[in-house]
Order: C-alpha cells, then structure tokens, then sequence
C-alpha cells in the first residue's frame, strides 16, 4: 500500500477537519501556474478557534506549538479541498507563520516549529520547506497564530 | 463594446492616480515569469497621504475600509503602469495588506475587504485572489495601511 | 575579465561568511521552478549577531542601514550555497525585510535601504527588486532585523 500524506494522517489519527470560512471578501486559496497558496489558517477544532491572546503571556511555548500544528491541520484541510488527493502536491515549499508575541518572550520560531514538524511527519521529503516568521501586535479573532502555506503541484500529466 | 478594468473604472467615475515614488531604492513593481508584483503602495490622493495613524483609534473601520479601496487604486495605477492594458492580467491572485491597529480592535480584516472589494469590482472574476493579513505597529510615513498586489499575466500570445 | 557578484564582493573587499543554522525546524532556501527563496538571515558577523533592539531606541537609523546590509551578505552567502555560482542568478526580483522599529520611529524605509543598495552594489541590474517592508514588536534573537531574499535562476541551457 503506498504512503501517502492522507495514510500519514490516518496513522497519526488526525482526520482533516472542514475547512473554516473566511473573515472576508476573499478566496480560501489561489492558483498560479503549479503554485497553489492558501489565505490564512487558524487553529480551529471542530469551528471553534482554541488559542486566543499571546506567546509567553497566556499560553505557553508548548501550547503556541500546539497552536501552529492545529493551524498547519487546517491549512492541509484547505490544500486538500483545494486539490482532490494531496499526492498531487510536489513540495510544500514555504510556510510562513505570524504569531502575536509578549515583549519578554523570544521563542515563537519554537512554537512555528509545531506547523514545520507536522508537515514533515505528514508529507515527507515533498514537506520540507523554507520558512518566514512575523510577530503581529493584532490577530484577526484575536488569534494566537495564523499559518500560510504554499506548495507546488505536478503537473497533471506527471503526478506521482 | 468590450468590458474591461478600465471601462469599470470609468463607470465606477474613478481615475487612476499617477503612480507615487517609493520611499527607498527599489523598483515600483517586479517581474518573474508572468506573475507581476508591487512594492507596498499608500493611500495617497492626488500625491497627499490620506490615513495615518491606526484603525481603532484614529480611524473607524468604515474610514479603514475607505483607506484600502484608495490603496489598491494607487496599486492598480501601479499595475496599468507595468502592463500598459490591464486586460493583460489573467488573474489577480493575491492581495497582501498590513494595518496598523489598537489593541482593542479586531475588525481590520473588515477594512482590508476596501481592498477585496475593488478587486472584484474592477476585474471581476480575474479579480478574485486569496489574502494575507498583517498588522505592524509603526508604519512608513505613518499610513495606516500598505497594500501589495501579485498579478497572473497572459502569455504573450495569448492576451484576452 | 567578466564582471560577477562574486568579483563584486571581492572588490568591496567583502568576504562571504559562512551560513547560519537556521532557528527551528525548516530549510535555508528552497526552490520552485526558477524561482529561488531564502528563510530569513540575520545581521550575524563570524557567528555572532551584531544588532538587538530597536530601531530609534537601542540603534540609530544608520545602524539600522548597517544591519540590513550585513543581513544581506549573510542573505548572499545563502543564495552561494543553493546556487553554487552566483551567476546563475537571472534577477533578485524581491527584497521583503522585518524590522524592529520604536514608535517613535518612521525612518526604516531608510533602514532597509541597506538591503537594498547592497544588492544593487554587489549585483548591478540583476539587482533590481521589488520590496516589502514590515515592523514586527517582537524578533527571533531580539534582532534588530530580518532579511528574505528571492531570486529568479537562469534556466540551465541559458546561464548567463
């Protein structure tokens, strides 16, 4: 049986939730060439936006890494929607995270590091991305992160 | 007669700004392949910054709203500027805007829809995009909002 | 001789440093057709980082320029490393820099000018970008500043 990110999942008894509505006038995604990029994802469970506030004031480092990983599943939600079967991504090559930070606290690339290590345990090698990191004064919702990703597509006479 | 960004313009009574100077040693707008993309652009009328300060405090949403729509009309004359026709572009396929706003206020992603809503009013279908959303807390020359835009253009041989 | 970013660098009496390790669990670059990009560099000078703070409190708007220049070299160094030759870059076309800016402060366009005229100096036309710019309350190591590069490679059968 092949292994694919939707197997991973399975293994990892995460099923994907349904993806969130917008907060605005926008799409949940947009296509450019074999560039396939998401709007912002929160971390929802079952519709319900779990971490509010900031890193290093009302949650933990270790609750912002669970944060950004519950934002990553819904963010692969949305590339799954997006497209059918995610073995139609090639590489997930850029995920940018924005987290609102207290002044004292300085490990938010820790706490992103829930959104990296889950694409890792769940897409492989076709995971492995670059990254950028913000600090917002203000989340909408008052969310404690938000996650971006951007993947590549094959092209469809080449899927693996 | 044919339906194009420019006749909505003209419908909607708008002109298109001359485009304004950055603030540093960079290019207006770059090119890679066909995806076209703007330096960040103000909200400026007739050359004078309109909105300062942030959203929240000095600014309502409904002016915050406002402070968008002028923005992304000083990215679309920025657009019209690097294609010369704006039926070159296929599909504005993301919207990038950053607001300076109050702790005490989480509408912003309301006020970023004065940008959403121009899109999809002067392109239409071609204007749909997906978004990104930040907040900053000192913005250059004060502005209470940066917009950025990332056109698809046609092939050459291909223009709609 | 011909002229490349590297005799650039040598004339400037510059020498590119080694790479930093980046600060979680993410690549230093990846790519996506020709399109190269890097995870954020720091003003890091033989390991150590030079500028924590703010711009307008901790350093002046001068020091700020340093800092992005430096970010850059380290920016630089990255792009060496995906590349091999640094000839295989077509264009920087995107400069997007983070910084750290008090609220007193409206100078750091000026700042990331740095960045700016450092590509310029060390890649000549292929230096030309567009840019984003961003103030973030809080950064990773309390720098000062944070620096993406993105850069368009020659197809293989058209270097330069």
């Amino acid at each position: 049986m092949m292994i694919t990110p939707e197997s991973r999942l399975m293994t990892a008894g995460v099923a994907l939730p349904q993806v969130a509505r917008g907060l605005g006038n926008y799409e949940p995604y947009s296509i450019v060439g074999n560039q396939l990029m998401t709007s912002g994802q929160f971390p929802y469970l079952k519709g319900v936006l779990q971490y509010q506030g900031q890193l290093g004031a009302e949650h933990t480092v270790s609750e912002g890494y669970a944060a950004c990983r519950l934002a990553t599943l819904n963010a692969i939600a949305q590339l799954k929607q997006a497209c059918g079967e995610l073995t139609r991504i090639k590489q997930i090559y850029r995920l940018e995270g924005v987290l609102n930070v207290h002044e004292s606290c300085f490990e938010h690339p820790k706490a992103l590091d829930g959104a990296s290590d889950f694409l890792l345990e769940i897409f492989g090698e076709a995971g492995r991305h670059s990254r950028m990191i913000w600090t917002n004064p203000v989340m909408p919702l008052n969310s404690l992160c938000l996650v971006y990703l951007f993947a590549e597509l094959y092209p469809d006479d080449e899927q693996k």
